[in-house]
Parts: structure tokens; C-alpha cells; sequence
């Protein structure tokens, strides 16, 4: 199976990490160079990465800094990943980051409680995390290529970091005829960018459509299928996923669609309303690749998440990415 | 009452048309000259004007065409606002052009068989059907403001030609205390572009959010109200209006919010299965103020109406624009 850039998008090169500058793609394929956990939380702030990608880029960031500071003590290393994990988990306010980065200096500090060597243990231990949340992700492609059937037309929401694309792939090669439909994903643009452009990539029969004509779409009947990613979930199945993600499930129960969503499961937090949704600023609303297209102040609202009630999901396609 | 620009965006001033270029605001505020049948045509079909501007630059296209022949006999006239009529009812596929020109073209013929003046009869009767309507218009405007309350908050998508933003100068004099969000309402960014600029003119509360954030502020409770315009409706109240709505409307339903709709009346289409929407050019979804943004041969699909079924609408504000 080809695999998309998207699918894993940072890699450790030596004492670098190198991250797939997603907000370059469709016009080139470039890659910021993380060397620090400043660097990391930037690039995560900035959006040059986002959902898979964070994940990635906060597990690497801990292997990075442990190459930073090759003479340090294990008390030493312990301190230093606890100031890592405290950095990434407010980088930004609504993907689990400390879910993650809390297993990390769970090691660390047991390894120290326990007399063993915190470099060695975490490096191998991450490294074992990293690989098993590889090969589970490509099981959950191929169980997302499972509810695709021959002769579908799916919808998906911004991007799914490379998994619908592998899974589109996998069709192919069992020969049934998809279609995809993608929104743009405002105000990123991430399903125009992204979404469309890997499909593309992999061969599928993709078509983009603005966000306002998901209703429209599915009146026409253009599509029988919704799947969509998830940035963090609830111990009840609610989910959060990228602004926009709601009214397409409120619009597929309306016309009887199901409604898939690729959820990690998490029971850190009970309920949908316990999630903190991060509120971008308004003025990037205003903004189309960088530039400010609307003179003025006009106060903007720009929530970047959606929290979708478990009662809109038909199906969850799950993989338990906790250490 | 403080008239919007886009309340009445096109004047006929000796013998030429000058109508607002929507395309340009809120960068500024400049008119297109249209001196024939094909600059009307090619206005309109640019999307330089949109929605009630078609209705004026139709009308007064006729105007100009009379003035333009000054020596034409009644029988070269009544041939001469045929034509204008079936250049003008080509220009784009939704709005009900020919609902409108098939008036014109009824004076014109009536005058002809009752051996009256053509062009004085098409004269006086286009001057009192345009002030007919400015005058229902400014009623509607006046009921628009009654539905509002003091405490509103009215989503509105795309725009509606002034009429909203008068609306809530009315209710600012009325000390109604009301906030409205405006959709950016891609491609076009009517929303971003014309109404959160109309609105912020009259001084009223408004706040701009993505396509991809309705369901958000519904599900936060931001909202409470929606009102809507339409392009064309049918017999039995389905109705046109730009995509987009349709999504809305089920959004509405699902969080059981008010749903009104500034409509025209039309007997001549039975119901929106049998309304022909017009599918613009996929690049137009590459493109951001003209410029493409996207790389390579992107399918795209771009329905530039939704038709919205009936049930969906709370009530209709509705005036009678046939002539």
C-alpha cells in the first residue's frame, strides 16, 4: 500500500526532528526542523502540524530533548521531561496532550523510583509506543477500506492525516469503485489542500465542494456515507473534531446517512461539555492564505473545534493509542 | 432610516445604468456602467450584482434599450424588448428572469394591439412596477423588524440586499437590543464581504463566523433565530436561495430555532424539484478573490443554489414582485 506523506508526518533524524509543513501542501512538500520543545510547541501553535501530527511531534519532542542533554542525571532527565511535557500541554487547548505526554513522565519517574536508567528506558519505551500506534493505525485503515463498500460515495471533513487516502488505496486494489467527496474545510482549508490532494495522489475519484454544500450534496443523493476523524473523544463516545463537523452529523441523520468517525478512545473525561474547545483568533477569519481579504473590524467568532454528541455516531472506528 | 447601497444598487442616470459592483465591496464602493442588452448580460452572469440588483438591472435594461433607439417604430420596439428579454432570461439560470421580462413584454404587445405609444406605455409602467416594489421592499424591511426581538441573536447567510441591515436600524430605533452572526458564505463571501459590512454600517452587533461554525453557535446556544432571502420560489413554498440554506434549514430544525424567509411569491414552478438550479464553474472553488490557490486538476463540484424544501420554513416575510 502507498503510503500518504500525511500518514506519518514527522520523522527523527538524528539529533532533528523533521515535520511535514502540512500548511505548504498542495504546493510543495517541505519540512520544518524541530531541534527543541520551543520549536516543537510553535510549529504545533502555528498549525504547521495538527492531529496526527501533534501526537507524533509530542512524543518525538521527548526524544529530541533527551539528545540535547546527553551528560544529564537521571534526576536531571526526570526534571527535563516534566518541563517537556508541561511546554507541549499548552501548545494548544483541545487535543489530549497531556494524555500523552503524562505516560511519558510516568516512565520516567518510574524508572527513577525503580533505579533504572530514565535515558534508556524512555528512548526504548517511546520508540515501542511510536510503532505500536503505527501498526494500529494501519489496521484501523484497513478496517476503515471494511465499511466501504463497492459502488459508495463517502463524504469526509477536513483531514484524517492519511488513513481515508491508504484506506481509498485498499479499495482500489480490491476493486471497488468509490467516490469521495470533500469540504474545503474553512477557514484552513485543510480538505482542499489536503484531503483532495492525497486522494488524488492514491488515484481515487475525488471532488471538492465548498462547506455550505454538504445539505445540498446529500439532497441530491451524491453521497451515502460520512467518515470523519477526531481530535479527542469522552468517555461516552462524544468527540471532538474540526469546526464544521457538527452540522455535517446533524445533516446525515436528517438524511439517514451513517455516520463514521475514527475516534481514539479516551475515558479521561466523561462528557462531550467537559472538552475545552480552543477559540482561535477572529482575525484568521479574515485571512485567506495568510492575507487579509476584508477591510475593517469586524468581530469574527472562530471556534476550531466542534463537540459532537455520541448520538449522531453510527459507527465508532477505533484505536486505543494510550501507552 | 439609513438606506443601504445594496438596498437599490443600480440607477439609471440619462442613458446609462450604473450599478453597484457587489464583487468590490467592502473594498469600496463602485459602479458598473451598463449601456446595452450584453453589459446587462455580462454583469449580471459575473455575478458583479447579485440577487434584487438582477431584478433592477433587468428592468432598467429595457429602459435603456428604448433610449437607445429613440427613432424605433412601436413595431421595431416591441421586437427590440423581445430580444432585450430573451438575452436578459439567459443570463443566468435561477433567478426567474423570465417572470419578470414576460411583464415588460406584455405592455409592450398590449400597447401594440391596443394601437397605444409603446415606449411611453413601457416607460411608465417599468418607473411605477420599480417604485411598486421599492415601496413593498421598504414594508418589508418594517416586518422583517417585527419578527426581531429585544434580545435576539438572527444568523443570516450570504445577503439580502439591504433589507436586514435596514431591519436593524429600525430595531436600534425601536431600542430593541439584537445581535446578528453573518456566515462568510463561500465561494463568494457575500456574507463576509456584504452583509457584516451593511450591518457594522447601521451600527449593528454583528459577528462573522465560518460556514463550518453554524452548527457550533446553535449548539452553544448563540443563536435563536434565522432569517434567510430567497432567489426564486414555487407554488407550494419550497424556495431558492443561495447554497448553503438548505443546511441551515436542517440545522434550525434540529435545534428547533425559527426559520423565516424573505420570499417572492411565484405561482409558475409547482415545487423545487422542478426549480433549475445553475451549477457555476468548478474553478470557481480553486479560487480566492479571483486567484487559484490550488495546485492541479482538482474535481469540484459547485450546486451556486440550494433548494429548500418547504417544511422547513417557520414563516415566510413575503412581498409580490409580479408586476
Amino acid at each position: 500500500m502507498t503510503e500518504s506523506p500525511l500518514f506519518w508526518p514527522a520523522t527523527l533524524k538524528g539529533k532533528t526532528l523533521f515535520v511535514l509543513n502540512e500548511t505548504l501542501i498542495p504546493k510543495r512538500l517541505a519540512y520544518v526542523k524541530v531541534r527543541n520543545t520551543r520549536e516543537a510547541v510553535n510549529c504545533i501553535r502555528e498549525m504547521k502540524t495538527r492531529a496526527f501530527g501533534q501526537f507524533l511531534v509530542v512524543l518525538n519532542t521527548f526524544l529530541v530533548e533527551l539528545k540535547n542533554h546527553p551528560k544529564a542525571t537521571d534526576q536531571q532527565l526526570v526534571s527535563l521531561i516534566e518541563k517537556t511535557a508541561a511546554a507541549l500541554n499548552k501548545s494548544r487547548p483541545t487535543f489530549p496532550f497531556a494524555e500523552v505526554t503524562s505516560v511519558v513522565v510516568g516512565w520516567a519517574k518510574q524508572a527513577l523510583s525503580q533505579k533504572q536508567p530514565v535515558r534508556s528506558i524512555v528512548e526504548r519505551n517511546t520508540q515501542g509506543y511510536l510503532m505500536g500506534i503505527r501498526a494500529k493505525r494501519l489496521e484501523r485503515v484497513a478496517n476503515i477500506a471494511k465499511v466501504i463498500a463497492d459502488g459508495d460515495s463517502v463524504l469526509t471533513h477536513c483531514n484524517v492525516s492519511g488513513e481515508l487516502a491508504m484506506a481509498a488505496a485498499l479499495c482500489a486494489q480490491e476493486k471497488k469503485r468509490v467516490q469521495f467527496f470533500c469540504t474545503e474545510t474553512r477557514p484552513y482549508l485543510q480538505g482542499a489542500k489536503l484531503t483532495a490532494w492525497e486522494l488524488k495522489r492514491v488515484g481515487a475519484d475525488v471532488t471538492l465542494i465548498a462547506d455550505n454544500a454538504v445539505g445540498n450534496v446529500m439532497a441530491r443523493g451524491l453521497v451515502n456515507k460520512v467518515i470523519v476523524g477526531s481530535d479527542r473523544s469522552c468517555a461516552n463516545g462524544d468527540f471532538a473534531n474540526k469546526i464544521g463537523t457538527y452540522q455535517i452529523a446533524v445533516l446525515a441523520k436528517e438524511f439517514g446517512l451513517p455516520f463514521y468517525v475514527l475516534l481514539q478512545p479516551s475515558k479521561k473525561i466523561k462528557s462531550g461539555k467537559d472538552i475545552p474547545v480552543e477559540i482561535r483568533p477572529a482575525d484568521e477569519l479574515l485571512k485567506f492564505e495568510g492575507k487579509k481579504f476584508i477591510n475593517g473590524n469586524i468581530n469574527g467568532f472562530y471556534p476550531g473545534f466542534d463537540v459532537i454528541p455520541h448520538k449522531y455516531v453510527t459507527q465508532q472506528i477505533a484505536i486505543d493509542v494510550r501507552g
